[in-house]
């Protein structure tokens, strides 16, 4: 057992969610299987025995301080029942064969009812993300506002998960004020190139002239690793070149194109793995993954793409043909004009985008212009995706 | 385009692997769709053009510095033919209707062929998990050997690779030890419980007495996050206390014995998500994932597992049953003695397991009998597997 437990136990305080009497339990009836209890609005919905024993609110079940279940359900055995199930005010009081007995609100019931309706009906609340095109007015924050407000840390964060692409402007150009921003989220994630990283480029740099002249093609950075970074931040400290406008698409509004250009391709891209490869003196990371990835509903959730980090294509003979039709058509809508947002970062200007969604495009610029100093950082959707949950208990 | 790119490629050096000519090619032929060449052992692979194309090793295709692709496929037509084909030495020299010439070596030819026979000989190199049952000898490593050896450094990752469970001795119990082993290895990763964790508990914290008789089964941590921590450290600094000996569960072997038992019940664990949920005052982590994970070749790569984070299942009335038959038998085996391996951890010994394969148990122990400090921290299997493919191309 790890101090995590301890910090997880400590730290927890109850089950934020309220679960208010929505609905009003009219009936219940015990089941050879388990209870039925019908609703107020004609709604029923069993629950079996084990479901209910499992989900004991009492005290010796669930840890009063921590709100964390102690029980474990192989405690009893498969066969337990009920022997009485009966309402009482905004309760479900059931008496189990060994004695133990267990009160359920019944707004917290119904909250979790798992008959047809009620899974339905939760799944039609489930966000799924604004697909954007070439025409998306970027969603642009102040950073005085985020930094100071928690409404408006909120709006910046919802756009980041829901739009995936994010400016914030009016930033400070001082070198410690993208930590500051990403710390008003969490953590940031360290890569093997550290926490944070520069993209500096003076004048005299001309050695690498013939470097910046490679046009990388959109992409998501660091596809080599299990679980590439979820959020990218790029901050524009100085900006004194000619050119150098990042330029994005969406890779969720493509994935869908492609579904609705060729079902097939689609279900290709997300189900044969191509090996991922970025080798160098003291790191070698390899990744084996599909280039769209399903989220266990089923949702487009991810692409893994960076064209020159692929390792050759290992599929079945008979089937190369069309999983390089497949490949093709997700790259070549990439370059379409239809799909492609652009604007050249001012200094004092951030982008925040989804990595793991919005591809982003090498940008070529004049270095022989003047200097351009972009610093950024990586942090992962389940931090954007906690804080977000934390500040909607209060704003 | 981020710095990222710029550091790889500039730290980028060449493919570090080498494809000598195991193989010789004996012929070349000119087909329809590709090349066809046979091997001096019978052996007959296929090249479609396009991946002939995609894959030319040209310095115009492949940056020379930096051994990464420049060229992109959608860039050729998609019915791309070849005008000759021609084995010379130890290179197929291929030329292709637009003019553009590409040499392959025959050893690398042959080493990403994808014909049935070499797909299945590639998949037969690929290592599995080697399981195990309470008779495991731990696998133990001399602190100052992997410190100083690389040889004794590799052999040590080899075993938290393959065997999930490793113990190292002779460390000092001083405070930044684990810190300076994790770095032999690479950097650590950050949760919201911070870089490092302590486990500490002196005598006169009689006050958490309740909370430490909670009896934690055997789990996995972090399990909320989308990715849990790859392998988890514990480094012992002071064990006065009596008592609290850690265990652990190889849950690859558990999901195997499930699938044995049941094929079943292992279906549904790999297919069926579960969510975990941990709410804090300044943090509110959710998962939705299976309790087995299976990686893109379908082998078993993840448990996923806190009984206590569970949220309620929300699966179909009519499979709910069936549900629970799977998760108590996997919950049953976790407490199975045949399984379950056990050391109390002396000061100067440290723990590095696979937190997403060996789960552990909380250990119970007297906190009035003496002091107990441990120290942990987190990294992911990318930095594992990484640091081990670089001490291989030398060790």
């Amino acid at each position: 057992m790890s101090a995590i437990e301890q910090a997880e136990l400590e730290n927890f305080s109850a089950d934020w969610r309220d679960f208010p009497v929505l609905n009003r339990a009219l009936t219940s009836r015990l089941q050879s299987d388990g209870i039925e209890v019908e609703w107020d609005d004609k709604r029923v919905s069993h629950y079996h025995f084990l479901w209910l024993r499992d989900n004991c609110p009492c005290p010796q079940c669930i840890h009063p301080g921590t709100r964390e279940q102690i029980f474990e359900i192989i405690d009893v055995p498969e066969d337990l029942r009920a022997e009485t199930a009966e309402l009482k005010g905004d309760e479900l009081l059931v008496r189990w064969q060994d004695g133990h007995e267990s009160a359920y609100g019944t707004g917290w019931l119904r909250a979790h009812s798992y008959d047809s309706e009620s899974r339905q009906e939760r799944q039609q609340t489930l966000r799924t993300a604004n697909v954007w095109k070439t025409d998306l007015a970027i969603p642009t924050f102040d950073y005085k506002a985020v930094m100071s407000e928690d409404q408006a840390l909120l709006q910046w964060l919802l756009a980041v998960r829901d739009t995936g692409l994010t400016l914030m402007t009016g930033m400070p150009t001082t070198e410690d004020i993208m930590e500051q921003v990403a710390h008003r989220i969490s953590f940031i994630r360290e890569s093997n190139f550290g926490t944070l990283f520069e993209v500096r480029t003076k004048v005299e740099a001309v050695n690498s002239n013939a470097y910046t002249s490679l046009q990388l093609p959109a992409h998501t950075d660091l596809p080599t690793r299990e679980l590439q970074p979820g959020l990218q931040f790029l901050h524009c400290l100085v900006n004194d070149a000619t050119g150098g406008e990042s330029t994005f698409v969406d890779g969720f509004a493509i994935a869908k194109a492609v579904r609705e250009q060729s079902p097939e391709d689609f279900k290709l891209l997300t189900e044969v793995p191509v090996s991922f490869r970025n080798k160098a003196p003291q790191s070698d990371y390899r990744s084996y993954a599909p280039i769209i990835g399903l989220d266990a509903r089923g949702e487009i959730s991810e692409i893994r793409l960076a064209n020159w980090l692929r390792a050759p294509f290992d599929v079945a003979g008979a089937d190369m043909p069309a999983f390089y039709r497949a490949y093709r058509r997700f790259f070549a809508l990439t370059r379409d004009p239809a799909f492609i947002v652009s604007h050249r970062l001012a200094a004092g200007e951030m982008w925040c985008f989804d990595n793991r969604r919005t591809m982003h495009a090498r940008n070529a610029f004049d270095q022989t212009s003047g200097m351009r100093h972009l610093r950024g950082c990586y942090m992962d959707r389940d931090e954007l995706l906690s804080r977000i949950l934390v500040l909607q208990r209060t704003c």
